[in-house]
């Protein structure tokens, strides 16, 4: 089989750092083993200084490479929850956690590589125009060589396009989608696909073939150039080595974008 | 009046952008006529994003070098309670600080110059070995160029100079002084100076000669870089000016370090 | 002109006790001389324990009736961006913020009179009948002899009538409407109205003719239980003072709630 | 073996309600199994509305007696830090949180029992007369009737007795104890008993004999009323059922205070 058919190795992206204080969250360690890029949380929604600096070198030490995961100021509601923040605010609640993670890679002599919102803000950016051009801002002032995960055909994509930032299209394996390309909305029936085997064959016909199986059953293009695999539910860790090792089996390159 | 006997232009210091979302606080925009040096708070003790930017912003047009202000988690308690915080946390959260500040130099196309501690943290800093060396350790690992303001033979002053950071010597016109050299806490008798002709007085003898008045009257060298005006006081920006006016007028040399 | 057609006292409230630590805003102790009714912030979009305390002691000095002003946990918004809490979770920040104030009120041996929500999730609980009922329940749950103060017509009304609690219809002398009795939302032409005199002469026309002029000059019912006067503008308390004295001179009688 | 010596029934309490958003921690609903008494974080240190109202509501259905644990409002360091808050600071902090936790017991139709401080507040109340005293007058004016958690011998109990609260003597059977009667401060070797069979001989001698083996081995007096089954270490349900076992075969009674 053709790995990808001349397209470049396929990143594994995992949010990472979500712990908080006195509360554990996540299997960071075991996942650092499968994956190729990692999300940091940024302190607002998730994640606290003494953390991000215990992930930041525990992904160096794995050799994976290191992206910010900003969120919206909203630790109760763990950045879930839909906040009306204007692009004023989204730009400049994005460019703070931008600074305060790539501090812990300055200090550790590592580059900060790319950039993934979380959990509300990720699908708001996708929709919202406006918003999307003012976290694409953010990212462009900061550093225009960092690169953006989001939706493949989001609002953010265009915008981070339209800026020259380098867009990583990101795919789940483990989530159900429409003709369209876009995500079946958490919530609906079907939305999240539980069964392992399922979603380890899904992320090799994304990764392999481009495309990727519709709620109705039929084959739709998705060209994905990362894959997200969760960290925060029960078994995530033994989830992402069988998708790393089938990946693989189909002569799938991993690595973090070049 | 010989000026400053030689030593460097004096640098004139106050902590702004501690407002607050909904809150305001200090006379920001008045006082960047007089000072030289704005030490911005950076969204744990005080200040928000968007006033980070703001400020950032507004220090750049007044042609102001701008430095953090970190200090402790404790926006309720305008982080001047003491908090036992060990000093991994100390270098971690003030790591965390200055990456989040440097964010809004690094996208206004400016360098972050300086650092100054925050209320108790400063205090404790001054005091406390350990910490000191932990908080030196971040600046340090953020970035070796980075120049710190804290009181003249503290704890601080020590360990940056032992890892070969610029100390900044920093004077207070309107605390009072005891034969050491150290500041009378805030509470006793005496401890602060309200009366303005007084507080100019000082200012331009600490300038000039290099010594300031102890509470019991007698003089003692004090050799600073910068001096202190607190910006959060009501008549903050009328002292600022009249201090600035007296020290130019005592033919000293006004400038953030070069 | 007959006093309020045999309808009950006119209630003035208005939203206090929204200081923060360093940060203080409004001018309570100039509004407490005009109102009858305070609105006191529970500490999550505003307040701290500190300032709940002395604004309930000051409050009943000056014999006005307290009740709770609950808010969304978002001190950095101050409460005035929408947060999409589901029913679950407007129940129990709701409880959690009516528990808290009425510490303060049982120390100092007085009643908590009435409940009014702030900011966003007033709107949100004028406009959305799940949130509505959550926020109710909570009310009532906690203290069936409470009053809730909401827009007249609203789902909050029904809510809280259905479950048998006392509303209290509010009107807003600054405010437009449009003929269906709905406020003009904020950010269209003339939904705040700033002259003085205007302000006053409306506050009169509600409250002795129990009607209001439209953004188009029509007159429209509008029978309010109690008037809002608002705390954190510039002139705030001289605002309120000129409102009492018309409502005085007009024969309204102005009493919180028997 | 004479029970308890014809003291009251022993109480047995666990600091529950510590999970917070989408952190969980502790074993609570095991643990209801096998206390009589729940000391519910309010919101600050730990614990959120949601998980109060949860908490409350399991806490009903197991038949254990309900009380507040409140804490410094530092939810990063899980309230652990010390934290200078000034007496009135003290106070008002606590009525808040008593009144936040006492609206959901009220909202359920049960009554709030006791009150026991968290983490470094717990030890700086048994040290300091005047946090002591503030806490104790903050307790009396939300109800005089609450009864108060603390270390024998402490400042706490002496404000609390000289006030008219009843006063929970409180043992730890997995920390070691001085000749005095104090605990060895964590930190120092020893302080912290790790074997499961120590840790039930230690709370069956506690119970029975009212009394308590140093670390350096002579057995001291310690009258205890309730003892602290800590909940939130691996294995916490195991030890809390194998201590409650053994107090049952010894023939002691277990029962929240009357």
């Amino acid at each position: 089989m053709a790995t990808r058919n001349g397209r470049p190795p396929l990143d594994l992206n995992s949010d990472v750092g979500e712990s908080f204080g006195r509360y554990t969250l996540g299997e960071d360690g075991a996942l650092f083993r499968f994956i190729t890029s990692a999300n940091v949380a940024c302190g607002l929604h998730a994640g606290d200084p003494l953390v991000m600096r215990a992930t930041v070198r525990a992904a160096i030490q794995a050799g994976v490479a290191i992206g910010a995961h900003p969120g919206y100021p909203d630790l109760q509601g763990f950045g879930r929850r839909e906040l009306r923040l204007n692009p004023e605010e989204v730009y400049s609640f994005t460019l703070y956690q931008l600074g305060a993670l790539a501090a812990f890679t300055q200090a550790a002599g590592v580059p900060l590589r790319h950039v993934k919102a979380h959990g509300a803000l990720y699908h708001q950016l996708a929709r919202e125009a406006e918003l999307a051009q003012a976290f694409a801002q953010a990212m462009y002032d900061f550093s225009p060589a960092l690169r953006v995960m989001t939706l493949p055909n989001s609002a953010l994509e265009a915008a981070a396009q339209a800026m020259g930032l380098r867009v990583l299209r990101e795919g789940f394996a483990d989530r159900a989608y429409r003709a369209d390309g876009s995500l079946v909305p958490r919530g609906e029936p079907g939305a999240v696909i539980h069964d392992p085997e399922a979603v380890v064959q899904r992320a090799v016909r994304m990764a392999v073939a481009g495309e990727v199986l519709t709620v109705k059953g039929e084959a739709v293009p998705l060209r994905i150039d990362t894959l997200c695999l969760h960290g925060d539910t029960p078994g995530a860790a033994r989830l992402a080595e069988r998708v790393r090792s089938a990946l693989e089996a189909a002569g799938v390159t991993l690595a973090a974008p070049a």
